[in-house]
């Protein structure tokens, strides 16, 4: 039986991205497509719960099955596991996100999320993102980085409970310097908003800011990105700090208050 | 000077959690409140790119500062911060959640979202969740558990990139067997999508499912919780799998490939 591959992305199912990483999806078995009807950067793990969620078919992609959904990158892993497909998929991809998702910004990508989801599934998942937000952006690096991963994971899997959080910096092949699989970096945005005034003169925000690095350490994401490396950050969801359970153990209580 | 305290959550300014979490606060410091203005639950760690926000006072709280936000709670956070706030605050309180936010479940929660976002701003944040939907739900245990938890944490801080993830099962304070600083659980939503039909025959999905523990372990948040107990995960923003690097360093790729 062929492999089934999932693919679904943040940029939409009209972004260049999705449509190139289908392609190298195609290599290695058959494709089905659930992603947004537009975009959903920076929805997180958000989900759609308060309302109900549109699915259409759609065509445009070759030899691929499609289909448009109206909701969040996590809805569209949810409905195609429990909707569209008759079997669980082999492998699930989300991207190739126009833009990097390294460091912390791996909690607001919706590209992230969808593989995110995925491994809560159990699903081997991977996402990709080229630090490139050109709507034509050249994914042909991204390709043959994804192209030499997919096989790896499709042959061992993934550690438990973890995805691929794979970023490629704006070379080409031939100038990046490797491959460097590493830890999340710490960084953060220094927001600013943009605040204007409506018709009825009324404040409104636009949100903006510059992204601050300030971890030091020599082995993340961010410093290998810096030095011409693709990398490749393994990401679990458990969220717990598991030094910190030693250090809070004084607010234990046990019994009356 | 007084402490200054943020409150924040994702059901919204008009529930009854957050007006019971602003009486806590305020025994310890001055609070300014910035919440969304209609419910935001399942947000996850959502941010808003492509629309501009609002931000308008709210009137409805005693002696506490208000506004209302037409974004996610992560927007509330970073506007509080950005824009509204003229220092940092020494607190970042969110809730107090209408359900429980144990488990997985913290990568969909706006409410713990944006106290992760507080921890990612550097504020000492937690976030609190009762298990119990109803909209006029009893949260005196809560209350009691936060006046608990909160002096230690002005006094102390918290470890580094770290908010605190509390959660209260729907028992009296009296009936409560303690309090228990431990790990997320690993359980995952078996989802179901409900399919209807519209009025003129195409169809949309309702997402539903179950919940599933299939965590064996006996020092989670789920197995405290079911004892009776209300928990704290320590709860951190590096989704890095460290384990998992030296399993996946096969993928390293150095030079000319």
């Amino acid at each position: 039986m062929n492999k089934l591959i999932l693919v679904t992305n943040d940029d939409s199912i009209h972004s260049k991205g999705i449509k190139e990483l289908i392609e190298v999806a195609q290599l290695f078995g058959d494709v089905v497509v659930v992603a947004p009807d537009k975009p959903q950067s920076g929805m997180g793990h958000a989900i759609t719960i308060s309302e109900p969620l549109r699915l259409f078919p759609f065509k445009g992609f070759n030899n691929a099955e499609a289909f448009s959904c109206s909701g969040t990158p996590v809805d569209c892993v949810k409905l195609a596991v429990f909707e569209v497909l008759k079997r669980k998929p082999d492998l699930l991809l989300s991207g190739v996100n126009h833009g990097e998702n390294s460091s912390t910004n791996v909690l607001y990508s919706g590209t992230m999320s969808a593989a995110i989801e995925g491994a809560m599934e159990g699903i081997p998942s991977i996402g990709f993102s080229l630090a490139d937000f050109n709507a034509d952006a050249d994914f042909s690096a991204t390709k043959k980085i994804a192209e030499n991963i997919i096989p790896s994971v499709l042959k061992n899997g993934l550690p438990t409970n973890t995805t691929l959080n794979v970023n490629v910096p704006k070379l080409t092949f031939n100038d990046l310097k490797g491959i460097k699989v590493c830890s999340q970096a710490h960084a953060y945005w220094e927001d600013k908003f943009d605040s204007r005034k409506d018709q009825f003169g009324r404040p409104y925000y636009w949100l903006t800011g510059e992204f601050s690095d300030i971890d030091q350490r020599k082995d993340t994401d961010l410093f290998y990105l810096k030095q011409g490396y693709a990398t490749i950050v393994p990401t679990h969801f458990d969220l717990t700090n598991y030094t910190a359970i030693d250090a809070l153990k004084h607010l234990n209580h046990e019994g009356e208050f």
